[in-house]
């Protein structure tokens, strides 16, 4: 062999030792190497498959399954729907990882079966000359029956009040504080009052507080109806309410189990004795259908109310007190309620069903809504049920498949006695406060899932806003074209920011679904989902049929989302939330536009409350600071953000900075803020008095501290509530901050 | 060529080429992958390194330069000592990251300068007939000076009440009850307790609700000096407190800036009216020395006192009221107590350094101790800040050589304001609060960390055992042979645990230093550790010179620990622990440990107080299946550590498992368990009645409710108390539960 041969070969030996080492090293990538390989992110095909699946005769099916018989909380047919969840979330082929119904023993309110609930004007002989209906008119076969519950005030205490009636609109403090000043004697009256204005308990209250011996509540025809009210203009003819239709709904001031506060109500748990228990409405309360509210309305005698109290009953609405001569009763006929009200343990079950993450099985994204309906409950809120089941269905598919399985863990949930106070999630909350807090990374709910055709509509802390944004920009909106549910969206609720210009408006998170202890108590990003009106062409408070026994599958399938396109495209939108909160690898929640928020709240405490409190010495600077101080630390984040995105994507430095996303909103939390409030925690979004959007702790301090009488007491408050605020925000900037600095 | 030599080529080629990728594939490792490549953990070496350089002769160095003069808080010479920390801190050789002082605003306690506190007897014409001391005898030089506080009661209100003296012990509710039932006039008497027994405030807040006008305070030589009282056997000839020694203390009853609580104490933050603070002493009261304590006490008229009442005074210590006949002072003679505190809001700060973490810098070890002294503080508290600068020097050498970085941040606090009530930590986890909460591992302090040289001392929640333990076993113990720290602990402190055998034993943790907010209002795993006493040679309550002007440089390095040698000790375990917690990838926090206390307590439960309960129906069964509940997620869990331990090394895995292992201690608080109790959250820690080791909220409401003439509201209170522990455990036990499950 020659030498050049030789060394050829060496050569060409160690070219391709070389090579191979090369091509080993560079081109096989080594298995499970989560820094240098992409990390599980959102899969756009994934998430287009979802949307594609959710399928809207399926969800038809579903409502129509769900709303086929009462199932008020705790009744057998709740108990045969959880069986029913269990069932799907347990299916082979579209089923869930696991699932389970936790039972909890809690308090409800029932009319009695034997001594129905009534009404009567009673002469002054005793003798009854007309009474009130005891159940809503039979219209479509489906209001008759031992299941549906008879109209009645849940909570309300029994008792047989009668007087004289009569009308103080809707039962505000400035209502009752009215009819004072038109010289009208209450105590010992029966008060009639239409929905609105004031909560449902909040009317008995104020009553009670004038000495008001009983409360009855009507829907009147103005407010629910646009106006309308006779039977060939109302439901099954239309979609609104036919004259004996009568809003059920629970009386009890405070959220979850009235008789175990802050505790999980377990069969073994320390219950209050009811003497003990507080927020029950303090004297008899029933509701009543407009028909009959007309006969008592247009009897009354005395002054003719306000305009502002009139309503579409076709009569001058008079004050009372008792009827009027020459009218359908003697003058001096009484008005008596009779209420049977009883108080009953029950065993009420949350269904649970959750999908491992595959990655950070530790963060959870709750989806969740009540189970339990008043009587079929169509729409509330088993059309927010239906998709529910769609998408967990469809998601279950792709799970059994082993096509996908989410970075986080998915917990579906299905609430017990929402109707009666938030129950079964407060409960929940309460059990797994700890972990919950930990672990939870936003909780999307989707009670009733559409109201109306019209446009999507979202409450939801400020965190939330992008990923809602993203979602609805990416689905066609239904029946109206080529345009995005986002497009369609700001036609109809927007609002112009100072960063983003004309945007979707988000409304606010109260507490009228069960994303109340989610945000209030546990301080986790919550958002709510729906479809709902076209405001100028209806003004009515809420879908008509709204906790009466005619809202049914026809009704929603007939009058309400004829062919289902606006469930499919709320269960879109909330499907892709889901999915971009469990899938994605950086958290979408925004932060940063809490900024906005915390300006906005600034300013309007230095317009409405500015100078007041100047006159108090008490100045509003370490306010503006902290606000600012948020700004800072979110816009420097936001940076970091940025440069992390474009960076190794090492999955620790992405799950610390998830976790300052996560536990952004946990910061506004002070447990200690408001004692009074129960489970009212978080310090931006407690209840406030007024309509001045800011800081409900300083508001309301200031408004008491405003009130004549009041002593240095009161101004001392406002400061403690200034400074609980501005420590929050301080917090709140410090958790934004890069993470190892103070 | 030959197709053989050709196919040769061609076989060794590929043969060569495919040695090339194996060894491309798996002979040369990929940078930063985290998951097959060994993760940044525990480094022995660096560890021994750091242990090898704390250096005893450094620490007493920093004893002298700290306790060269009184520094008590917001006194210049604090101020300065804050300058000197930031200096050793901001130090380009041995320096951290970075250095800060966060200064509050806060409400202390001084005597008047103008008008001195004094105790004198007083004949009924108003002659002095005795004053005591007003300071301290100059025994070394040290001892005089406008920089020596003379002794005092902090937050005892100013007065000058008058009247005949009686004894009244430790000044507990029953030690007044006792001399109620010896018929003896309590209205209008001064009190003269010994220190011990009942918390200083306690003794002024038990005497008014007798009607006892001011409160005398003093340290019996049995109590402090295994009996020796005479000049030449106290310092400065021996470590025993000479007659004229005082120890100084804070009276107020909670701990924290009396007029924030809650809240931080920014300069902006709103205060507390005076006439709104509650937990200062009630009556004017001054602590003396024992020896004006003899004079007045073997001059007392009345009965003698019983004999666990008397003291080492030399005399029958006798109850009054008032002098005997033919003794010092005519036997109608009082005495006026004087005093002239003044309460003034002051600047006091906090300093914190910072080692940035170099693989989760989101997570915190806290490593602190108080600065401020009530004079020369050498071991109280310097004796630990000397240790703190020690251990700081040696960490932050290897970090600025670039030798080492900490897989977690360390967090060191020098504290502002603690002999006051622990003010400047509790403000920084009111500032900090949901930071702290969310990403703090455990929190380390040393206060005094040499009382005596005799043993190692720790007190701490069960989590912290294990790590204390592990660095315990490696050290050896000072001037004890060869023999390990652990060793020699276990012959002082001991208990058979049912799960290890014979262990050294942890104290629990009170509220004596400042892990009292970290463990109890943050829910942070805390613990406290120092050097002792031999219990068999001394049964002095605390180390004799304590909060008097005797404690010096001189002696601690006379008496206390000569060579410096446990100062070391305490470096190198509260070293060695420090760097396990910020070092270890798996947290070396054993949760499961809580399984034996929680075991103890309930065992404790039934036994003391089932019979009790028993009678009222009340039934432990809950709370047994509660215990029983964590007890299998605590040993599931450990399973899951082994099986993790042995595998992929994923450290997002291990992450996840540390997250739980941190929180545990956070699910045992509660906010709403015992509103009363200022800033106690921890259901199991709390201020407990009795002497039982059980759960503080059910033992107190127990202890309340079995009360004469307690009703059922009390009973109820046991029932809530009870619900929440339990409520409590169920949720510690779902924190330990694998992570998707609920």
């Amino acid at each position: 062999m020659q030498w050049a041969k030789v060394l050829g070969l060496g050569v060409g030996a160690a070219a391709l030792l070389g090579l191979g080492i090369i091509l080993g090293h560079f081109a096989i990538p080594k298995k499970a190497d989560p820094s240098t390989s992409a990390p599980q992110d959102l899969d756009l095909e994934v998430l287009e498959t979802v949307l594609g699946q959710l399928d809207a005769g399926r969800i038809r099916e579903n409502l129509r399954e769900l709303s086929r018989e009462p199932h008020l909380a705790s009744s057998p047919r709740d108990a045969a729907l959880v069986q029913l969840l269990l069932q799907r979330w347990r299916d082979s082929v579209s089923g869930l990882d696991s699932a389970e119904a936790i039972e909890n023993e809690v308090l409800l309110s029932f009319p009695s079966q034997e001594q129905p609930n009534h009404v009567d004007v009673v002469s002054p002989s005793g003798t009854i000359l007309y009474s009130c209906l005891q159940n809503e008119e039979n219209l479509t076969g489906e209001q008759g029956g031992p299941d549906v519950v008879p109209p009645y005030a849940a909570y309300a205490p029994p008792g047989t009040p009668q007087g004289p009636l009569v009308y103080a609109n809707r039962g505000t403090e400035e209502d009752f504080e009215e009819l004072q000043t038109q010289g009208i004697k209450l105590e010992g009256t029966i008060a009639l009052t239409r929905y609105g204005g004031a909560g449902r308990g909040a009317k008995a209250v104020n009553a009670a507080k004038h000495g008001v011996a009983g409360v009855l509540v009507y829907t009147d025809p103005a407010d629910i109806n646009d106006g309308l009210s006779s039977p060939g203009e109302t439901f099954p003819n239309s979609w609104y309410l036919p004259p004996s239709g009568v809003e059920r709904g629970s009386y009890y001031e405070y959220f979850g189990d009235p008789l175990t506060p802050y505790l999980p109500a377990r069969p073994s748990s320390f219950r209050l004795d009811l003497a003990n228990v507080s927020g029950f409405p303090p004297i008899p309360t029933q509701p009543i259908g407009f028909r009959d509210a007309k006969v008592l309305l247009c009897n009354l005698n005395g002054n003719v109310a306000l305009s502002a109290w009139q309503g579409a009953l076709g009569c001058d609405y008079r004050l009372g007190p008792g009827f009027r001569p020459n009218g359908q009763f003697p003058a001096d006929s009484q008005v008596n309620v009779s209420v049977h009200n009883r108080l009953e343990l029950k065993n009420s079950s949350n269904v649970l069903g959750v999908i491992r993450g595959a990655v950070e099985p530790d963060r959870y994204v709750l989806y969740g809504n009540h189970r339990d309906s008043w009587v079929h409950g169509a729409v509330d809120p088993s059309s927010g049920t239906a998709v529910l089941l769609e998408l967990s269905r469809v998601l279950g598919t792709l799970l059994k498949k082993g096509t996908w399985r989410p970075r986080r863990s998915i917990v579906f949930a299905s609430w017990g006695a929402e109707e009666f106070g938030l129950i079964g999630s407060t409960e929940f909350t309460e059990e797994f406060f700890s972990k919950l807090q930990a672990r939870t990374v936003a909780y999307i709910n989707v009670d009733i899932s559409v109201f109306a055709n019209a446009t999507l509509r979202v409450q939801g802390t400020p965190p939330v806003q992008s990923v809602v944004f993203s979602a609805a920009k990416e689905i066609r909106s239904p029946g109206s074209g080529d345009i995005s549910i986002y497009n369609n969206w700001i036609k109809y609720f927007n609002r112009s920011s100072p960063v983003y210009g004309l945007v979707p408006s988000l409304g606010s998170l109260g507490a009228g679904s069960d994303y109340a202890p989610f945000i209030h108590f546990l301080g986790i990003s919550s958002m709510d989902i729906a479809y709902t009106y076209d405001r100028s062409k209806t003004s009515a408070r809420i879908y008509p049929t709204y906790h009466t026994a005619f809202d049914t599958f026809d009704y929603v399938d007939k009058f309400v989302d004829p062919g289902f396109g606006s469930h499919q495209a709320v269960a879109q939108t909330a499907g892709s939330v889901l999915l971009r909160l469990s899938d994605s690898f950086f958290l979408p929640l925004n932060v940063s536009d809490y900024s906005e928020t915390l300006r906005s709240f600034l300013q309007a405490a230095q317009q409405d409350l500015g100078d007041l409190l100047e006159q108090h010495s008490i100045s509003l600077g370490p306010l503006a600071m902290a606000v600012e101080k948020f700004e800072t630390a979110a816009t420097a984040l936001d940076q970091h953000i940025s440069t992390l995105q474009k960076g190794s994507h090492d999955p620790l430095k992405v799950r610390m900075l998830n976790d300052q996303l996560m536990l952004l909103e946990r910061t506004f939390l002070n447990p200690r803020a408001f004692p009074e409030e129960r489970y009212y925690s978080h310090v931006l979004w407690a209840p406030r008095m007024g309509s001045v959007a800011t800081f409900p702790g300083l508001a309301n301090a200031c408004s008491r501290a405003n009130d004549v009488g009041a002593g240095s007491e009161a101004w001392a408050e406002v400061q403690r509530q200034l400074s609980i605020v501005v420590a929050a925000l301080e917090g709140a900037a410090a958790t934004l901050m890069p993470v190892p600095d103070l």
